[in-house]
């Protein structure tokens, strides 16, 4: 039977309906939070959409301790030293939190496009990226909200008039502001080409027009409400159906290729010729450090290997010869409780190398893989799709024109062994050896497992993996030397800025 | 009788007295990381001293995970957009760690000053500054090493002129460089009125000449070692002779005037008048806060008050106006683990504006001497210290022009109760209301006495108090405004950028 007598919803007043989605959205965003729900909100625009007004609407309602804002300014140089994504890393939603990007990465990209400094036929590669990265924290659990404001070309060119009239607004109004008013249409079509490039089932875009300022602020409040509910739901079901904790998680085996197996221990080095080796390499080094920073080159080494492969020796001969300013060592502890608060690459993003700087982290990101694998600190998904979280990463900064060098460096257990004692043996070098060095030797062949698989999956052209034999300290050490000379050499003489 | 056949000790080759100091350091900064001490050594130098190699010397035996160097460019423009002292305060070192600054402030004073820039009178105000932010790390057990490097007029030639045959390291040298060498005696006079001006009894400055690379090395290593072992003894002692943990702290009572007591109340505001007002202020604000960021004047808003005041319905409507962009709003919670192992300023430095942006602090580094006193969050001496400190940073502030407006939200226990009450019976209100609150309100007394003493001790000219009656909302929220519009408009006018 066709229901007829519904009665008819009165009509809300624009202004009641307002502040009734201002208050659900107060109180949807609380119980996010409960939920430990991150929430990321990119509002790109056109000129003239009053975004400034429209946003500053949206967050009075919310708790001020639960959102921040990311202003993107394309005329700001410091953050233009580091790859594209770098400051969006920066600025992820914290668990619980809402990040808003007042403009964000495609609006930069966006931007340089219509500045003329970057071909049409590249934005495929910059969409790429941007996708990538909101994958990445979607399967982390944040929730993405992408809104693009427009404005009809008539009340752009109104609304920029009036700003130009008021002589305490006439200075918002640059040539540039009109410029991109006369590109109305092509930049309208190219912000709708990269809409349909970028729209993603857990991303989508919703282009919104600002020409009555209540209708968007309206559609605005629902996109970010519906999207709250729905993850709230997702929430509450997922609670309901969640596994026993403590379960521990089935190891899974990797059966590939055993890298390490491969593996030949050359015989070790003279005294006289390390010490004459090391000396002129280190004189190549400094001089190829000071040209790194000339050429404005980004380098990045990464250290991992075995406990007591002799990782911190090879940093130390690595740095010894370079200027202070030009490199930082960082080196990689467990999360603290705030780096746990998210995606678990935002720790190393903020580390990552400018222009003209080397950064040697002595362990990294790989520690998702290895660590993370063997001791069950993340589950089995979350480690399975780190390769290829990794391998984006890493193809960002290489398209950035970073120099990426991997070592591992590896010895038998047998002289881990000999190392162990030593150490436990000698006062000074007592503070190297833990509880937990030993524990870890118990699971070596798990070790193995998760390296072998490692090396198989993240070994790119771009970032190949160099295994160093380390049982001789001295050959290890100068090969890693010879390594980073070989892959900084040619990376200096083809050194071209990317556009972004 | 006089000892006559004393062994003479055995003169040590330069080279082992260096790896002899080498592990001293090492070993000693181990220990020193026992028991949690943080040190920071200030390497200032003219040019052509060989900072960098020295630098690198004394870090190779230090665990990488044990020091951060921050290194201090004078052309970089970004920093110059706060106060001097912002980015050190945002490289001061974590407890049982070691910050390096290569060069520092004193370094970017004195190169303003050589530049022409600023002139000689002006001097005296920077080393106060620094002087003060020495004292304040010294008083929170920061240990200090100040090294200033010097080398001979005739040696700087030569070692210039060296670096400019070399094709490899030729641009390194510029004609700042040589400019600065022909200014060789009046930089060095400079440098040790700036030394003799900022030789304290916790920070002195030790003066080392580095025509000999392996002398000043020696010399560098010893000032270091000796403020570790120092610092060590002491934490030795001060451990054997700690008080009885739990004890709980006298409260210290306070006796001056009653600020509060004197507040009146006015009538509450019509709504009519509330909503009118309200909109003129906003629309005064919005137009301020465009000059604001067009004469790149930097503004901090500091709201306290009672719980359920209205601190969050202030800020409210002095953001509402404002381009999102222009403002930054600092929730102030309990302090992270991170922020508590540095200076309990450190993390309200962190969030401090750059010119151009408004900061509102919604609580702020008042709770020192509001809810760490009253809970005994802090030692007495802690609290009893923080009036010259806060003063002191606001000084800072000040004098690179930054407005300052802080603000009391005051309302009686009566009103308190009743809005307590009302949130408990608001659904959409209730997670505003906490046990905490209910806590707080029983110490309402000692709340008062912290308030009022606060009052009295840290309102200054440049930075006065506001209180604000606020048991009519509509009335608070219009004297907020009215008193940041009054406290802008001048800025605005009279908006001079320091050379630093």
């Amino acid at each position: 039977m066709k229901e007829t007598s519904d009665p008819q919803p009165e009509e809300k007043s624009g202004k009641s309906l307002l502040k009734e989605l201002a208050i659900k959205l107060g109180v949807t965003q609380r119980e996010a939070k409960k939920f430990d729900i991150p929430v990321l909100v990119i509002i790109g625009a056109m000129d003239a959409t009053e975004k400034g007004r429209l946003l500053n609407q949206v967050l009075l309602e919310i708790d001020s301790r639960s959102f921040k804002v990311y202003s993107t300014h394309a005329s700001h140089t410091e953050p233009r030293r580091y790859p594209l994504l770098h400051r969006f890393w920066n600025h992820t939603p914290l668990k619980g939190h809402i990040q808003f990007y007042d403009r964000g990465p495609y609006y930069l990209v966006l931007d340089t496009w219509a500045e003329g400094k970057l071909h049409e036929d590249k934005l495929g590669r910059y969409w790429e990226d941007i996708i990538n990265f909101e994958r990445q924290l979607s399967d982390s659990g944040v929730q993405i909200v992408k809104i693009f404001l427009t404005v009809p070309k008539k009340e752009q060119a109104k609304r920029l008039k009036k700003l130009e009239s008021n002589p305490a607004t006439s200075w918002r109004v640059t040539p540039k502001d009109w410029r991109r008013h006369r590109q109305y249409r092509p930049f309208l079509e190219a912000a709708r080409r990269m809409m349909d490039a970028t729209d993603q089932p857990h991303a989508t875009w919703h282009e919104i027009d600002t020409e009555d300022f209540k209708t968007a602020l309206i559609e605005v409040y629902h996109r970010i409400i519906d999207k709250l509910e729905n993850a709230v739901k997702a929430a509450k079901e997922k609670k309901a159906s969640a596994k026993r904790t403590g379960e521990s998680k089935p190891w899974i085996p990797y059966k590939g290729r055993n890298y390490l197996s491969e593996v030949r221990f050359p015989k070790p080095m003279e005294r006289a010729t390390y010490k004459r080796t090391l000396k002129e390499r280190q004189e190549t080094i400094h001089e190829l450090a000071h040209q790194i920073h000339s050429r404005e080159v980004p380098v990045i080494a990464v250290f991992c290997g075995w406990d007591a492969a002799g990782k911190g020796g090879c940093i130390k001969r690595l740095v010894q010869s370079i200027d202070p300013r030009g490199y930082d060592v960082v080196p990689i502890a467990a999360p603290t409780k705030l780096e746990l608060s998210h995606h678990y690459l935002w720790r190393f993003w903020k580390e990552m190398p400018p222009q003209g700087k080397i950064t040697i982290f002595d362990r990294s990101w790989y520690g998702r893989v290895l660590v993370e694998r063997v001791e069950g600190l993340c589950e089995n998904e979350e480690w399975q799709r780190a390769y290829q979280e990794i391998n984006e990463m890493e193809t960002h900064l290489h398209r950035f024109g970073t120099v990426l060098i991997k070592f591992w460096l590896h010895i038998d257990k047998d002289t881990q062994l000999e190392r162990f004692k030593a150490r436990q043996e000698n006062p000074l070098k007592q503070w190297k050896i833990t509880e937990e060095d030993w524990r870890n030797r118990e699971k070596w062949d798990r070790y193995e497992e998760s390296v072998n698989e490692m090396i198989e999956k993240t070994n790119t052209p771009y970032a190949p993996w160099n295994i160093v034999p380390s049982k001789c300290k001295m050959r290890a050490r100068i090969q890693v030397l010879d390594t980073v000379i070989q892959a900084i050499s040619p990376a200096i003489k083809k050194a071209k800025k990317p556009a972004l």
